[in-house]
């Protein structure tokens, strides 16, 4: 048997005269990126850049469209109507797919960032909106979301690409969610423990959540981060234990159909 | 001989909870409409609006990008780069495209708002960078603007659909430029003479300069407002008389190939 | 025993190039406004313009802090933390007072907006927030709030001074507040019976709940809205009954010590 | 005879999740900050904190308002009236003055940012408008300007407070104004050579300009900047040498009077 994930980073995270993470970096270990559309974070010119940057080193570009709080990097709770919750996915959609086709290349996927993320997950009315909305504008773009969340269920039910979503430094409630960031067992914070959890979860389509429970968990792309020097560094082991253990890192495109 | 031209009008600029215009009348009137982008007015909710409304009323929709200035509406002097122009403008354009897509049309043209019009239709390096982003992105889509300008010109010898646009209600210099709104000859106040004005500029491609000239002058779009009833009423006005005239009003891409 | 109430009126709420509601005209009707500060609506010349009108009509001015979302007027729930709370509140409060102090003016009041001035009433951390920033920015601005809500009573309780506020138009509940806009009995719609429970707030301190029960409120100032001719008029009724009732219409400052 | 002279560089510049520069570092270089004000960097929280550092070090603090462009940093021409540039400064200069009420501080001065400066600096009728709002808001403000401008000129006339400016790694025109970024002998790019023109610039108000010729300056603040540790070594290179050379380094408040 085969064994395949990918590996996916937000990216083009700053804005004006402002810089956040480090792309340059970051793209030379991870096949697929989240692209900020400018409203939580991003500009045109960013845009332009970090689409230009991603074709030159061969990783897949999905959009990355936030709340519009750019004061709170997308990160607060908004609560926005369903008809708003689309139009906002459509028109940052949009603005990044006009980035692509002027560079020559398409939009793979599409991923919430923040709150938005976070909402949609667990809200049914949100979560119908965004699929809506990309079901209107491109039904080959792939909808990565939480891995075991109604958008991901409801998503494939419409016959949808879906790509399930992992998090390496994260807990897991039994029932498949994610252990709030303020309670214990929010985080994985020993890498090797971390690294081993991703692999049991490609392997086994199985991880232990906070109870102690094994529960089902389906691992499309892992999500990572490339804030700082650490953070990239951690990255480049895991795609390494990854390729080790036999698992193949690849984009979501070359195996979501 | 047939003679035929096209009528435009700013559209979909309200913002939040801000209306502006009278967009549902001024549909009934003209054949093409320039629908903001969220950047100098327009959200995604009314952009998502005007495109459903536009489609209803068989009117052909254009994109109507201007610079990041809400609270200037747009209009004021922004000393841009060229490199910033031009992902402006595509940002813009690919946010409206993914309405018009999800509502299952097509953008038919773009026209640049405000102090993006007027400096991109006499700054080379501007409208350079506008024309390299339309091409890249969907060589389709008209570029309406000003009429004789170097962007008109210039967008004809790449190849790209251009509609060149005139002003029912501005006086011309002798350089087919319009007249400063500051100076004597700016406008042309009464509605007769302006309407026989875009008659003449229509059926013998001619328009009165400011100094007595007579002077060569293309009319593919006459540009019209719907921000009072009164508007509306001259719109109506305009259009009859063309029609009665001889003329046939329809949308641009009935005739520019 | 001599009864007095005040009527408060938002202002200011335009941006840009956008213009709401009736200023010049609510202006006449009631003793103090509250004027937006630019993040969910308003803006510098508009905030300018606004004082100086406040001046001329003798109508006293206060600070109407929003979130900063400027797409969704200030309306919608979003979660910040108490610091941001102070902080944004401090920000436009600071930004307001500088027009009075350049108009030869004073700010008679801070009254919170839409969903910020909802979520303060019964949050007492955001509560508690606002208040801090009062008290450090000065301690003679009015603190318009809820009737009875906790922050009114914090606010008694630091010494600051406090104007609580009922609303005319809408139910309660038998806990003091307001029906939730979904439910019945959320609105009251007759103007006679909402003038009727207003002059029986203030002279008798009581109104009766949704369930029937009469309950305690105290009634500093009465909201009321300028949107349209009509609410203008009403307004206008408003004013009449109660001094017809005996009771005097004048602003805060001449009551609250 | 006594030498003195204040060190002064932009602060607070951060938003939201972004930060820029090393504002702990550079505050115990200088001896005064210009704190952003939130329109072309800056946010609420920031410019809280920002005001606490400064107090903790002894920093006279003034505000640094700029245009309404975030995207630009401010450094973007834009063509506002003066009643705008007199109501942005206004709103920025209230806006931080809030923070330093509840921090138990004052503001020292007032210096425009980037574009704002430059224009307000040669354009009367910008200078006016600005010199009008800080008349009018505070006259114990200290305006901050360009050495020999129209703008300390017009300052001093109205007996306003005046403090000129002069930078230390730049080349000057015969007339006082600086070289143009672009040409030839824009920058001093000798440390040495630069810290020699500001200390011969502070004891003998002259300057060798580009031409060669020696023109008049005054110098009552040093422009410095803290982006990064190279930048804060020079200063606190220039602070010592001016400290050897018998030059009192001092906050403007201290001399301006």
């Amino acid at each position: 048997m085969k064994f395949f994930v990918d590996l996916n980073s937000d990216i083009g995270e700053g804005y004006g005269a402002y810089k956040l993470g480090m792309d340059e970096e970051i793209m030379k270990c991870v096949t697929s990126v989240n692209c900020a559309c400018g409203w939580h974070a991003g500009d045109p010119l960013i845009m332009d850049k970090t689409i230009k940057i991603a074709k030159e080193n061969n990783v897949a570009v999905g959009a990355h469209p936030g709340y519009p709080d750019l004061l709170g990097f997308g990160r607060r709770k908004m609560v926005v109507t369903p008809a708003e919750a689309r139009a906002y996915m459509l028109y940052q959609l949009g603005a990044l797919n006009a980035f692509a086709k002027a560079n020559g290349t398409k939009l793979q996927h599409m991923k919430l960032h923040g709150a938005f993320y976070n909402m949609a997950a667990v809200e049914k009315d949100l979560a119908d909106a965004v699929l809506d909305g990309i079901e209107q504008f491109d039904k080959d773009i792939i909808v990565m979301t939480l891995s075991g969340s109604y958008m991901a269920k409801e998503g494939k039910r419409r016959g949808l690409k879906v790509a399930e979503e992992v998090f390496a430094d994260r807990g897991y409630n039994s029932d498949g969610t994610l252990v709030n960031r303020s309670l214990p067992g929010a985080f994985v914070k020993d890498p090797d423990e971390a690294i081993a959890r991703v692999i049991k979860m490609v392997k086994t389509k199985k991880v232990t959540a906070v109870n102690g429970e094994e529960i089902d968990i389906a691992a499309d792309s892992i999500c990572v981060h490339g804030d700082n020097p650490k953070a990239i560094e951690f990255v480049d082991r895991i795609k390494k234990s990854l390729i080790t253990d036999g698992i193949e890192v690849k984009s979501l495109y070359e195996f979501i159909k």
